[in-house]
């Protein structure tokens, strides 16, 4: 399916840095490379964006964008930006004979929206858009929305001013070719809107609307650009592996992290080995001795879990995730939990060298280490009967596991720490193998 | 497709145990269950069994066969089975109207020829069969194997005594219903044998040949039987995974093994347990102290990990190989790995409490783990760009990291040992990550 995307106003009130408001980067990307990669999630790769005010600019970037993500877009050109951006829409009416997805390149949004429209069989001289039904949602500034009344699925008025309303337009529509024809009676009134547009096919019974209740915001001012960040940063966190440590404590504060490291010029990969740079400086810490080196070691232990949130953060809020990133963050992660509790097992044995302790220091380690392979393993195979085992489990990850070492170091009860990780890490790897087993 | 077996027959020399031939056990799977799973393995799931001699014992064993295999086996009787062979394919003429598989249940075989066979279309009226162009084939009987003229892909002639020939009939057909019609033909010149309806669609050029270089043998007396179980062995010593160890030293010694463990009631998994037993034992050992209980030690590891290849072996040869069985075995293979090095450690550190052997220690064992983690990781995702990486690499795996440590134990050489491995598993981990990395 084609796409066409309007992206030729100037955005007055967001001009930060003089960039045109397609290009204001929001978390290390620019606005208009989103709206492209969520029409891309829902298989688009055939785009036609329309430029006005500093076109050039807009346009070279779209190249370079086209390029980098091995997708087709099509500039065109509206000259008459100033006016309504109903304008903008019929720049496309030689080219869109089919039905086609219209997106407003300052318009961000969950991209399961796309699909659910993709989805709708468009019947010809029809449009569908997507209309947000929650009248008190937080995103949307009540002053500069368009509003919609919808009765039984059908548009019945819009438009900026409307008094008597149920919803708000979210700029996500599908459109068939008779929004051209739509756009030609409304300006014989003088209406150069899109929403002009709508209101004709709205009186003719034509204009479907699809509840939109999920993420979505204009991004039209400071205020909704500081909005829009935090509901991108948000989304973040609804990581459902997420174990108790990283959901309350860990994630967010990465997020807070991750929020100012898009902004540098530093790969998710890079954070990952600074992440387990901080792990092994901690475990040095540890085996140095003293009570103040095993605090330092316990904080930095502690501060390397949170940073090892934000590869996978930066990674996702910049499309760069990768298989390797995946990989190489997690074979750190292996190496970093096992130099954390030699470091522990080390500062114990310098004091005293008990064979109880290396006995308990090996156990914790090796521990840690199957239910990590036993995870991997499992993730392909017996996800389905670990599951089927009913009991939740000791859901001990990563994040409990550090948590665990900081307390100990902070509170120098390293020994019970050790013991607490050799037995639960162990018991549960047993455990495992039992549900799995079911020969 | 359908399938028709011919196990009408005494096996008059094969009749070790008074069994019916095609129930006589092969490494702990009678004849018939093999042949029948090979044609599984090549999409069939309908046979048709033509029995003759001890009839109701082989139905029997049919018919728990067909439960716990959830196929449909039709038994066919032959009262008629002191005759000629040709008698048992006519008792199925009502029944098979479409092209079927003809196998015997007393000949063992590659199952890709079922596949080669299925692969072919097979004009109506014809008939192909599987021909073994190896005139020196060492599993072949010459006294008493059918001979097979062969020209352009077609059979010329046929038959026990024949003097001109170039390949051998490995009892693999696919046939289409002609051959039913051609068997009248045969028998009206007194001839009751398969090999006769065979020569009189030969003499009409509707027998084709396609080429069966591969393992086959037909299992007809003491001799052959012997021939096959060594057959049967050697294919498992074609693990093209397995480490120079496994190949020269573990294999060979585990499959002498596995040729009587098959004929237990033991199952891979308690095989896979045993050997880990061994393994802790042997860690114990190390632990214990005194170059005695390291020598045993160290043999008792050896031991261990060539009883680790047999529980593959067990589970290949009868069919009990399980997702199960495989992740339990490596989950173990870790614990071991692990204990043994630790072991090894604690020996060492008895003696004389070192923090560098220590730390040489735990290099070791996280190498090991390691190993093993990015080995899994890549299994599904980074094994192109390794391999893509050129250099083999050091292939130090399982096998050869136990016999370093059992030559280690037994030279009493422990600490050179344990660098080594501390030194090329992390290093090897380097070179995947280094490889695995394309961003």
């Amino acid at each position: 399916m084609k796409c066409l995307i309007l992206a030729a106003g100037k955005g007055r009130r967001l001009q930060q840095r003089g960039d045109s408001k397609p290009l204001v980067p929001i978390l290390g990307i620019p606005l208009i490379e989103r709206v492209i990669r969520y029409a891309m999630e829902a298989g688009t790769d055939d785009f036609y964006v329309v430029t006005g005010y500093q076109s050039d600019q807009v346009r070279d970037f779209l190249k370079r964008l086209a390029e980098r993500l091995a997708i087709r877009i099509t500039p065109l050109v509206n000259d008459d930006w100033e006016k309504g951006n109903g304008l903008s829409v019929l720049k496309a009416r030689d080219i869109l004979h089919e039905p086609f997805l219209l997106l407003m390149a300052d318009h961000l949004f969950d991209p399961h929206m796309v699909c659910a429209l993709t989805a709708h069989t468009l019947p010809d001289g029809e449009i569908v858009l997507g209309v947000d039904g929650d009248t008190h949602n937080p995103l949307v500034d009540m002053e500069d929305v368009t509003r919609v009344k919808v009765e039984d699925g059908k548009i019945r008025d819009i438009g900026k001013g409307l008094a008597d309303f149920n919803g708000f337009d979210t700029g996500v529509f599908l459109c068939s070719p008779a929004i051209f024809k739509a756009l030609d009676q409304s300006m014989e009134k003088d209406d150069t809107t899109l929403s002009g547009a709508v209101r004709v096919l709205a009186a003719e019974g034509c204009a479907k609307a699809i509840p939109a209740s999920v993420f979505w915001i204009d991004v039209d001012d400071p205020a909704a650009f500081r909005k829009a960040e935090k509901a991108l940063l948000d989304r973040l966190r609804d990581k459902s592996n997420d174990g108790p440590v990283s959901r309350y404590l860990n994630r967010p504060v990465s997020v807070l992290f991750s929020r100012h490291l898009v902004k540098l010029d530093i790969t998710p990969n890079q954070i990952s080995l600074f992440s387990f740079l901080c792990s092994l400086l901690s475990a040095g810490l540890f085996a140095l001795g003293g009570y103040l080196a095993l605090l330092l070691g316990g904080v930095l232990a502690q501060f390397a879990s949170i940073i090892d949130g934000c590869d996978g953060e930066v990674a996702r809020l910049k499309y760069q995730s990768s298989d390797f990133g995946g990989w190489f963050d997690a074979v750190l992660d292996r190496y970093a939990d096992a130099f954390l509790l030699f470091g522990l097992t080390w500062h114990l044995l310098a004091a005293e060298a008990s064979g109880w302790v290396l006995f308990t220091g090996f156990m914790a380690i090796i521990g840690s280490f199957m239910l990590s392979y036993t995870a991997d393993k499992y993730d392909n195979l017996m996800r389905k009967r670990i599951k089927a085992g009913g009991w939740a489990g000791l859901r001990m990850g990563r994040d409990v596991r550090v948590f665990l070492i900081f307390l100990g170091a902070v509170t120098n009860l390293i020994l019970p720490v050790l013991v607490v990780i050799a037995v639960v890490m162990n018991l549960e790897t047993i455990r495992r193998v039992r549900l799995a087993c079911v020969d």
